[in-house]
């Protein structure tokens, strides 16, 4: 969507199940192979009921939602802020979503990133910064 | 590495070459297939001599030099700042580093991220906050 187009409050959203495949494929793609992504029973040492998603691997669902849905196609990415604020596990359903917070000149645009999981609880909140298609 | 252990200015770097299968691994794990990743001759419409990496794709290389390295296993992520500041293409030779900026109370820890290419042009800039293992 043009830059022209964007107002403020737009919002897409995606819901996807995490699953671990996503989690293995995304560890072999990161090279981040930390047994808390990987291991089960390590993962339960840490307290946590099964392995964890990669922060990243949730990240980059923000990202192929802005560069695919809002703005979308030639969209330039040039600041994310991510704060992560609750492990997201096998089976998890998540919703991902980015909502036009501000537009500035020459094209900026901000975008509130939110991940919530099936609880509505937040996963990941983030901020950012695109240059949207002329 | 503990947090009693870790001291400020100490630095962690990997240097990687980018490949082809780098991008298409992380666009099928990330689910983002825009053509600018995939597609070489779509790239150069957008001005770039080959397909670019996706930012995430080199962010999820900090997250893994963190996890592994500096500070290590055991590593809790809380937040992370990202500036996309140069195209990463296959072929180029990519030096990651993290560097402990300031140690905060509570087992917190600042480290400064960067990404330079072969000509030590930055790339990716950032700022990781973490728990580092107690």
């Amino acid at each position: 969507m043009k830059y022209d187009e964007l107002e403020v409050d737009q919002c897409a959203t995606v819901v996807k199940q995490l699953s671990g495949d996503d989690i293995d494929a995304f560890a072999r793609a990161s090279g981040d192979h930390n047994p808390i992504h990987t291991d089960p029973v390590f993962a339960q040492t840490q307290g946590f009921a099964d392995r964890i998603a990669h922060g990243m691997l949730l990240a980059s669902w923000i990202s192929a939602l802005l560069a695919e849905n809002l703005p979308g196609p030639g969209t330039v990415y040039l600041r994310q802020e991510l704060e992560f604020r609750r492990a997201a596990l096998p089976g998890d359903t998540l919703s991902v979503s980015v909502t036009v917070a501000e537009k500035r000149r020459r094209g900026r645009v901000r975008l509130d990133c939110l991940i919530q999981n099936q609880n509505q609880e937040d996963v990941l909140r983030g901020l950012a910064e695109v240059i949207a298609p002329g």
